[in-house]
């Protein structure tokens, strides 16, 4: 078998556009501009996380070409780019040992990516053709076991044997995550309790993580480290709110996989529980999707969804909890680093991709 | 869902009886008796061990219960035994590191086999249906990735930074080692140096750590360790042999699994590597089985593979790599431990299932 493996991005094409690009609009400005000035500044970083990163799967077996596949597509790198952030608070700089914690919460994303992909049958994902597609279900599973322990032996080379706890936690905590919803797979109840423990155990508590091990590497004090954890875990909570929305009411080119896939699913959103909330027959109708899915009727049923508001007061949600992010920022001094970590909450939120 | 997960064993029950049983014949009398007197002397060791390991996936997820299901089926606990028998070479014995790092290497191998029936597509393991078949794919996929980070907890607790290491490198060595085998599904080819490839990397390298591990954590000397992780490595390439023989000529009463499993699949092993050697033709004889398998041929075939004294050859190989092992044990002092350690070499080559 002889797939090529297409040219790996540059940082410059890939990092930091990806959330400007998402945020240049006439009312985000602002945000846009912090964000180009961000990439300026930690250019160098960014260029050697990027390269480490592709570096974790160079070698020519179906595993690693699997996990290649998806590690040279363009990403938004929000985790690693908080572990960056994170590291530039305390006193210390030890910019090899950030660039490892940086590129291992990237790995362990990425490798939950190939695993979900498997699990639900994911055809596209960042605009291209999943691994398990290109190269089969079950070297993309191995593609992700390989990507894990090559993130754990960044983590533990980082020599901080509290950060490997922590990390093996935060796995813990994203496979049981991942139970819950294979649990309730194609049985749709709109439970709010469900909801968050899935979103904290599959995506905020990486986002958590990643912003105590920058805060912890540089030597940040408890209280400091604290307050970036916390911003850290509402970060990862608005982004997967964002999340959410983009499914329904996103644009299928800009997000590049294909929309009303958490829908066909019956995939607990944050969206279906608003809008059965104010609409409680759609309960059913969702249930009846997911039993019997077709396009037509996916694609009415959308629409019927967005027409309860649910997409507004997901985003307002979204905001909500990025202020409260906000808030835990706010009690560190002012800093550049403090108004960098503002504007990637703030773009979190902003994202249309 | 309610599928009552059985009433787990005790360790009477399975530990070394499971390896006693085997060699209980007349002329394996002596290796028989040794291992009851093992068994005896670490009674206390082992039931705690199997406590612990059954602890390891308690939770009521579906990851957790498919795992829990592949645990409580009786095992031969040979890993960890190696683990705790290397521990008391040395010096110092905290039984309750021991006992993680037993457990730990128990959880790894459970990990691999709940990956490996769904690569696989395995309906029976020792006996009972797979986990796969109870709980579905994904359900046993999460559950080994559930027993890996529980694996790996143990081992960062046992505070030993190079047991870390060298544990990841394990895990890596067995995911490029299913790597391979998966890119040469369905072609087969009777590569001895490929075979090895996969043998050190998917068996014997934890069997090496297990001994490692047990011999490090002993404050063994450093020729100790080196003699007893050498003699691990060889009795996890014997055991492999072994295995390649029970899927061809086995009891498929006694392994609790189908026989020929590996014939239809082309998957290489020792036995089939010499059957080719001696008969040349019966390559294309296997190959064309693997594109078009049907159960007449398969066991119309598997008596001309035997019939090349395939198996006997295996099993002289087997015992030969056994004293490989048995001249490093050899290299260390006489002691119980040394005896014992030999016992279950013997007993690893003596086995019907």
């Amino acid at each position: 078998m002889a797939i090529a493996t297409p040219h790996p991005p540059t940082p410059q094409d890939i990092v930091l556009p990806a959330l400007e690009g998402v945020t240049a609009r006439e009312d985000l400005n602002d945000v846009s501009q912090k964000l180009a000035e961000i990439r300026v500044w930690l250019m160098e970083d960014l260029r050697g996380m990027e390269q480490a990163l592709q570096g974790a799967s160079q070698g020519s077996d179906l595993a690693e070409r699997s996990a290649a596949h998806l590690l040279a597509s363009p990403g938004k790198r929000i985790r690693p780019l908080c572990v960056m952030l994170a590291s530039r608070i305390g006193e210390s700089v030890n910019t090899l040992v950030v660039r490892d914690l940086a590129v291992a919460c990237e790995l362990v994303h990425t490798a939950t990516l190939l695993h979900d992909d498997v699990i639900d049958e994911g055809t596209e994902r960042r605009g291209r053709t999943t691994a398990r597609m290109v190269y089969g279900n079950t070297a993309s599973v191995l593609g992700g076991d390989h990507l894990l322990v090559e993130a754990l032996k960044r983590v533990h080379n980082a020599g901080k044997p509290e950060l490997m706890s922590s990390m093996l936690e935060v796995i813990s905590s994203m496979v049981r995550a991942e139970a819950i919803q294979l649990a309730h797979r194609g049985d749709f109840v709109p439970d709010k309790e469900r909801y968050f423990s899935v979103v904290n155990g599959k995506t905020a508590s990486l986002f958590h993580w990643a912003m105590d091990a920058g805060a912890l590497i540089s030597g940040a004090s408890h209280q400091q480290r604290h307050a970036l954890a916390e911003a850290g875990r509402l970060l990862g909570v608005a982004f997967q709110l964002i999340d959410d929305t983009l499914d329904l009411a996103g644009d299928a080119n800009v997000i590049g996989k294909d929309l009303c896939v958490d829908l066909r699913e019956g995939k607990l959103t944050w969206p279906l529980i608003v809008a059965c909330e104010r609409e409680p027959e759609l309960q059913e109708a969702i249930a009846s999707i997911v039993r019997d899915p077709n396009s037509e009727g996916l694609s009415f049923l959308a629409q019927r969804i967005i027409a309860t508001g649910c997409i507004e007061a997901t985003r307002r949600k979204a905001r909500d909890v990025a202020t409260e992010a906000g808030e835990h920022l706010n009690t560190i001094p002012p800093s550049p680093v403090r108004d960098a970590l503002s504007a990637v909450v703030n773009s979190a939120i902003s994202r249309a991709k």
